[in-house]
């Protein structure tokens, strides 16, 4: 089992022996549910490794591990029901199993409960560790807000994307990585380093998502293949698309965008041709190797000796090869 | 002017001087709405006061004062979603002047910028500050779960109630004051009075609420005289009338919490009548006194000259004395 894995097993059994047994129980049992989901784990997991990394003690930073994952499914939860999104892993979302006022009190004390756990670290590291995950918290409520903006917001560009995907997602990344390296008390630079490492994999990886939504395995995907595309979702591939194309594609893609008539399955595969005549494919892997690539650089430059560095590659290798 | 007034002048000057001015728009422009309404400003001018007990210094506590005023409106925020009210400070509130979502995500990314600041203490006080400041964001979360629940739920006791109004107002005006107080390095014992001293008042000063809402001055009170009456909310009064009342007087409450057909001023004349027979004015005073005078009783013990003490006297003696 490779340490990557080792330490998921570790955060499962962790939030596993820690449930929320505090009265008023409508209060505290859509925290259980919601962590009972199961999830990746990969945010905390990344935590201890970094901390591992450095040569952290894993019990001085199991806290703060679970209350990313915490602060992760509290995201999740509010999420919800702004985006109205009734199933979450297969289950139904607080907001639909319970109430919204329901979900938003969960929430909100889900958020405190994160903070009660990363306030536990070292007082020699408190300060550091609350400043990363202050900033880091509230980077990802402006990134809900810009993708909200975005739904009905016209001229999104490339740019706006890329900074709205970073602070949705990225950050969180960055941060686990970088508040598990202060636990181990890590010199700035290597700091910088493993934030910078995880905030550029976290940007590849959401561009891989929206490549695959398109380009993925429909076998192995799970959901539907094209769906953004149905959804005239702005990603990266359809804003670089809008970018591009001239004259007569323009138009094709604009009917495309706005037809009321056309089929999903004629949708999808019109979008399609558009893309592969821009090279639309290619032009985002090339936007994704350039984040994985700098990802790379930044876990090159921490100093370390490179075989500790190794499941960080494995771990950014898979997620740019994964089929789903 | 006094020290309290003093005090409130200055927390209305740093809140004028600190407009969130970032992007997205969308997210913080809520939070400087709500925080312009104003508000009476007692909860940091309080901790401001209790920090000056101690003979702290206001400029290592004003991050810390503001960070509770945030906090506090953070909560209105998301109860007033939760308790569809329209109105708050004689202006729409969040979720009616833009939407659901947006009062979500401004209330979490303002309970965020509330942790910021509060993040901002001497690292020395760092760990008791931020304990007792989650403590107290999780139990405030917890009194507006039972607030929510009694809504609906039959049998409750007196000792619910006043378990619900301490956790939902009481607990941050302590958290408030011990807060001044660890900011100023009390010891602490004097920290552990001055919390009982606010936790105390603030359950005497709900009770005073409850008080005037029936039997204040109609010209002074602002709002309906009787708005509880008329809308069977279970106060202290209201709960302290069922467990006492017996047989016809049992059934003519009955009546009245059930009919449809009682006009609003019939239904405040016939439940003030039942109070009256039951004494409930003086039973819900001595309530009060008794948490008044336990207030009193932690002030007392506070270790620092009584003339320093006087200010807080004053402020529990005028909540008492108001007369809406």
């Amino acid at each position: 089992m490779d340490k990557l894995t080792h330490f998921i097993h570790i955060i499962d059994e962790e939030i596993q022996k820690r449930p929320f047994n505090k009265e008023p129980q409508q209060l505290y049992q859509p925290l259980n549910y919601t962590l009972g989901l199961g999830g990746k784990r990969i945010r905390p997991a990344l935590l201890l490794l970094a901390n591992d990394l450095f040569g952290g003690k894993q019990a001085l930073a199991i806290d703060a591990a679970i209350a990313i994952e915490i602060f992760h499914n509290f995201t999740l939860i509010h999420d919800d029901i702004m985006d109205n999104a009734p199933i979450r892993r297969g289950h139904p979302t607080v907001f639909k199993k319970w109430n919204v006022n329901t979900a938003i009190l969960s929430g909100d004390v889900m958020l405190v409960e994160s903070y009660k756990l990363i306030s536990t670290c070292e007082s020699v590291v408190l300060p550091e560790v609350l400043k990363t995950f202050n900033k880091m918290a509230a980077e990802v409520c402006e990134g809900q807000q810009y993708d909200m903006n975005f739904e009905t917001q016209q001229n999104i560009t490339i740019d706006d994307y890329l900074k709205m995907i970073e602070l949705k997602t990225a950050v969180l990344l960055g941060a686990s990585l970088r508040i598990g390296a202060l636990i181990a008390k890590a010199s700035v630079t290597d700091v910088n380093h493993i934030y910078a490492f995880g905030q550029n994999i976290g940007i590849a990886f959401q561009l891989m998502d929206d490549l695959l939504d398109v380009y993925g395995n429909p076998e192995k995907f799970g959901k539907q293949v094209g769906g953004d595309i149905i959804s005239n979702k702005k990603t990266y591939l359809l804003l670089k698309a809008k970018e591009l194309a001239k004259n007569e594609l323009k138009k094709e893609l604009e009917f495309c965008l706005s037809s009321k008539t056309l089929s999903p399955e004629n949708k999808v595969n019109r979008v399609k041709a558009i893309y592969s005549q821009l090279k639309i494919k290619e032009l985002t892997m090339n936007e994704m190797n350039h984040f994985y690539n700098t990802a790379i650089a930044h876990l090159d430059s921490i100093e370390v000796p490179n075989e500790k560095k190794l499941v960080f590659e494995q771990f950014a290798k898979g997620l740019m090869q994964r089929e789903y």
